[in-house]
């Protein structure tokens, strides 16, 4: 790619880290039909990604948010945090452990892909991420999508097995083995991914 | 394009129009090297965009802030339009005078274009838009070049003489010959623009 | 979208069709490891598309062949199909039943959605495309990606379940179910597909 | 970017180069209105092209023709070259001196900028191009154009001023020095560029 010691990029990036986590829809109301069942799910996913998250930080790999913005093209990104903590969003408990800190980036996404329609390739591709860790809702959904389209970049994939949801274990588990077979993805648990510099590539 | 009926967004765009209006990089610190030379050509356009957008909301037209994010890709464009109003900011009585209302849109774009890596084109598509009014700085950079690729998605193209500004005024000048000229803008001056429903296409 | 009306392409797509058939990597050698399992399936699904192109053609609904180029960035799409029909391609017997005509258009994809990096959106685009019936080989790679991508587009699917083939039963049908559920895709059989203008937007 | 080791194009880019030699819109009737204004500054053009794609070849730099398929969606690149050498085509004396070679390569755009809507950006990451050398038609359009989208991705430009040609000399000169200034072209004669691995990144 195009030399980045050059570059200006409108807005800036300062890190740069091999390894990137991406936290998927986790700033999420789950306040939609079938939410219950996804939180469910997702309530014991949350805990860990909370844990990976921690680690993320202290290895100073770079953590962004890749969230809908679920009908709120014209307020930010903090105030759907707020919402979500609002008492009776059935969300709650999940975006209580997973806030975000002022060092993480975020970016919203309008449709199902975090790489669709967004400014996610490029925020990458400054960070010089190689290896993507993706976690979050749901599994054979958003985090599918997004691990499909960054399969096709090239993108290494680690998707923590204990760090994604979805409304069914059966479909959870079958977006895993696809993800595993078809787009290469180590889905080893979290507690055993290596973060970090040391790191090679798939975190092996 | 594809049918909207059936259409879901990860978020909500439930205005409808033809026309959109666009500022572009107006919530401008104007802290950089040069930015004196286009703080002067940008404070009287200023009073014209204000008038123009008070004129677009009055019609229905949305508003949509098209923005550099300077530097603060973790942070929120609210903190963004913040800090631009602190004391000493060159740009603050720009921004002063066209501070985002709560209705408008905004799209934070990492590179010159407002069509480059953001979700500008999807929210575009959604509002059904077909003709951009497009105001802002600088002229012959972030206008242009997001007028060059609304031109090349077959936008119908406004861009008000008196609502753009550029480092000089012959630089200023040129960019608008070549988009009347290339890219078929309609230039007149702001007041002779006709805002909504009512409007034919290129407000003609 | 944009105003077709004043619209230039650079390059030109006279046909305007709501329906639009995608024939996805059917000019295929085949010489993969693991291909004699994808042409074990894909032979009796490549009779099934022939007479579906057949009827596509006569109710005016155009085709494009969207089609890996298989290390052929430098040659030209003929070539490709001229090779194919060597003897002892393995892909042979399929390509034999679905040559282009000279009326299809063609897209060359570099990766596995028909979407990523060509210029099969504004090709759609100007045929007016609402409805895609996506055809072709592996239903659970290629097929399915494109299928996502098309999904995100707000584009109608239709995905008839005898005209998409992998190398198992079990992950076509898969495959299959997810694009029923996920992306409200209609998996009659070809059949019973009901082409052209008077056709309602799903062909039901 | 991501890592080009495991990395799987569906179809091949084998060369490897930090420099490209793109020729933009070179394969052309001319037979448009105002071509002949065109064709008066591409003909000299033309010849030195000829010279500068020569000496690419034999550094070992990869030429790209980036080209319109005016009109040409379901043909070959290869019927358009052919199209352009015959009789009575204003074009063909240019097409006759920058004939395609077996190993270049080519992307066919729907647009004025050759990176909206093709393969072309793929293309170049899969060849590791850091530095653009763009020369074609017409200096203030399409090849401007594309030296804005190319400046938004990072790349090194060189704009050789004695291979681009427009429809008038002034428009030319202000294209070239537009670029010079805002895009930190290198706008050197063609003579004294810098070819193959030697090379510095822009060719200083």
């Amino acid at each position: 790619m195009a030399r980045a010691a050059n570059a200006s990029l409108h807005g800036s990036a300062p890190d740069k880290s091999p390894q990137v986590l991406l936290l998927i829809d986790v700033i999420n109301a789950m306040d939609f039909p079938r939410g219950k069942h996804l939180l469910r799910h997702a309530l014991p996913s949350a805990r860990k990604m909370a844990a990976l998250k921690k680690r993320a930080r202290e290895a100073g790999v770079p953590v962004i948010y890749v969230n809908d913005n679920f009908g709120r093209w014209q307020s930010d990104f903090k105030a759907h945090v707020t919402h979500c903590l609002e008492a009776d969003v059935p969300g709650g408990p999940v975006v209580q452990q997973l806030l975000p800190d002022e060092e993480d980036y975020f970016v919203l996404k309008p449709k199902h892909s975090g790489f669709y329609s967004t400014s996610l390739e490029i925020l990458l591709k400054y960070l010089e991420a190689t290896t993507l860790i993706l976690a979050g809702f749901a599994g054979n959904l958003c985090v599918l999508y997004t691990a499909n389209d960054a399969y096709m970049r090239d993108y290494e994939l680690i998707v923590p097995r204990d760090c994604v949801a979805s409304e069914t274990k059966q479909a959870n588990d079958h977006a895993l083995a696809q993800m595993q077979k078809h787009l290469r993805a180590d889905i080893r648990t979290s507690s055993r991914i290596i973060l970090g510099k040391s790191a090679k590539p798939t975190g092996k």
